[in-house]
């Protein structure tokens, strides 16, 4: 008897259908021998029209407490008509709010961070043979006993955490796709679904754009070592395996002999700006005091590149990338500092679109770096900015050619498949 | 300063305007120097919406725990809602789910009776100066720890208990009338607001009828001596003051010589049945058997007649009038235990109307029976059964005569006012 944990989005629960869809399926997981919590987010749309109910009440107010104590309504919603709709098809089973899960988190309303995870009520409940339903985005703080929800990517965050905690032996996030792609399927029409990647992997795909994963989740996830398992709630196939160690890698492929693929996919994100600081003094200390800068205005920098300094020149010149939303802010911020910092001028551009090639065979094949700027080249596509991992290599280039750019480096690592992948949608929370 | 609290039901929180309405309410409140504790229904048909969807998921589940998480959402929406109106209009505001608010509960799911409130969150974000925002309806269980829902009039419990347990100095009940009429106004156009009216008459206006406020309410406030004010939260009109004893009518009127009224109101009932049971045989303990049989099938009786047997007959007729949806259970508890009774027949009549007369003043005045009867007879009125407190008189007559009737009444007793009163809808949770 395995415990499973089952994660389900918005979508797969936006409608009494799907609701009885998903219940159908959880049922159809615990009569196959196994213990199941189910996490759930809110159904559909749902969120979208408290947070409008939210602006006509007060449009101007950032109200983090009472945000929270409303958008945690949502999942409430959901998980008892799931509880409802188990019990209609003759199982048993109980919902359960985040804080009755034993979810503690810190009190950073709107974006709290998981502190501890005490899930004895949904042990208790598993035990008995009942599904445990818990509400996913929500938590409840230590210190002010107050509702907090985890920001984005919440839900798969709580699943994970779950699974950590009750030492699940797999967490399946159901999403609308089946699984995890060598690249975008709307891009490279011949991108193929990635049967297992390593979690190490995985987090550079999100990280550079891969939207099917949050982040935070896959981190989670690696931290404590919790296999996961991306698949579709609309069919039975088997998804992508993330997994946390090669011996979980082999364990899965049962024997098979374990050949890591050199690349395991290519990611792209265009929601990046390019900032750089022209004629920057050429002292020590000049960079560190702009990304301090940068840094207060709250912004998250991703990409740097300092060119040298030109023979006897006594400046030079800073790039970085960061979020588009948060560009306002930093172009604020460096603009007050011009005169203490003692640059020449900044300038920006939204056109710009990052590409990524991440496999963790890269780090003992030295020819990676030269068939990826080959494909590059060879497909007309300029390079502005470079930056690397030890399994990633990502690039900037100019937003029209991104995609050019996606399909060359896909097919130049022969990642392209016979079949032509599904096209998809964003994930919800 | 006085501590009030205020309780707004659906209809006053049904959209973003009812919503920024009630805030601006609640924040002059404040302003006036008051500390202020709201409690809130959920918004408008919400709570349809949550059971129509209950309903496609799963039509025949009767699930007590799921529904009440399920319907514990609604008022963690208005609350969270009204908490950002009320920080829209520049004051401080903290909304308390039940358990947050210390409402403990017993386990009963959808019918909760409240065991103890332990407000000490709301005590201390008022004294901090904060708005308490308070989910009426809803509780938690002291022994699972579960959400829990008080059923019927559940808002305006949470709001006296509330009032009782922070000994506040009055539990304001916001509707969509001025207050308590002295006749249901869509029945007697000349009705008049009531002013003041005792617990005690209140308790026997509610039972007998009166929609305004729920038994259960009243009977808690008149239990810890919590003065009610029934208002129209679309007017700043004085509504109806329910107090809970002589000394604070007294301390109401401020000095006006105290001449209790002689009769409160007249208040009438469309929603019970009649049971005859035939020919029970006369011998001690049939009474009590189908009392027992009748209460054996979950439902509330109300009156009671038994005929006297008249000289040598060896049976005896048993009436009752029970809630007309509790007439199917009833029927069919009867039907089964006719044989061990050993009673004819059972009659019964859906077709009733109950008329009740409610006066603290007619204990000390002999008149009152006789202008009552004289009344009905004068308007051609047929009468059924009689029932009598010492503060109420309540007949039963056919459903097509109680309008006449209660018209009749409403006139012999002086209560008819100059001003046509306005008609209303019924209240909400």
């Amino acid at each position: 008897m395995s415990l499973i944990v089952q994660k389900f989005g918005g979508s797969s629960v936006a409608d009494a259908d799907g609701i009885k869809r998903v219940a159908q399926r959880v049922v159809d997981t615990q009569s196959a021998g196994h213990q199941v919590v189910v996490v759930v987010s809110a159904m559909g749309d749902s969120t979208d029209e408290l947070l409008d109910l939210a602006a006509q009440v007060s449009p101007a107010a950032s109200d983090a407490r009472e945000m929270d104590m409303l958008l945690s309504a949502g999942e409430r919603i959901s998980m008892a008509l799931l509880a409802m709709a188990i019990h209609g098809i003759g199982a048993s089973a109980q919902s359960f709010t985040g804080s009755q899960a034993g979810m503690i988190t810190d009190a950073i309303h709107g974006k709290a961070r998981i502190i501890d995870v005490s899930p004895h009520r949904i042990r208790t409940a598993i035990e008995k043979g009942d599904v445990a339903i818990v509400a996913g985005f929500q938590g409840m703080s230590r210190d002010s006993n107050d509702i907090t929800t985890l920001g984005r990517g919440g839900s798969d965050t709580t699943a994970v955490a779950l699974a950590a905690a009750l030492d699940a032996d797999v967490c399946e996030i159901y999403t609308d796709v089946d699984g995890v792609y060598t690249a975008d399927p709307r891009v490279v029409a011949s991108a193929q679904k990635i049967d297992t990647i390593s979690s190490e992997e995985m987090l550079e795909m999100a990280a550079s754009g891969a939207k099917i994963l949050h982040l935070r989740c896959v981190e989670y996830a690696r931290r404590f070592g919790v296999p996961l398992h991306v698949r579709s709630s609309f069919s039975h196939n088997e998804g992508t395996w993330v997994l946390p160690s090669p011996d979980d890698q082999i364990k899965i492929q049962e024997g098979e002999p374990l050949e890591q693929p050199i690349i395991s996919g290519v990611a792209h994100d265009r929601s990046e700006a390019k900032v750089t600081v022209v004629g920057v003094p050429d002292i020590p200390g000049k960079a560190a005091e702009i990304f301090g800068i940068v840094a207060g205005a709250n912004t998250n920098i991703d990409m740097i590149v300092q060119n040298v300094s030109t023979h006897g020149s006594a400046s030079t010149d800073i790039s970085f990338t960061l979020p588009i939303v948060d560009l306002p802010d930093a172009l604020a911020a460096l603009g007050e500092a011009q005169e203490r910092v003692g640059y020449e001028s900044v300038e920006y551009n939204e056109k710009i679109g990052k590409l990524s090639l991440i496999g963790a065979g890269m780090r003992s094949n030295p020819g990676v770096s030269y068939r990826f700027f080959r494909a590059l080249s060879d497909a007309g596509v300029n390079i502005d900015m470079i930056s690397t991992s030890e399994i990633r290599i990502s690039v900037v280039t100019g937003a029209e050619l991104l995609d050019t750019a996606v399909r060359a480096v896909h097919a130049a690592f022969e990642l392209d498949g016979e079949t032509t992948a599904t096209v998809y949608a964003g994930t919800g929370r």
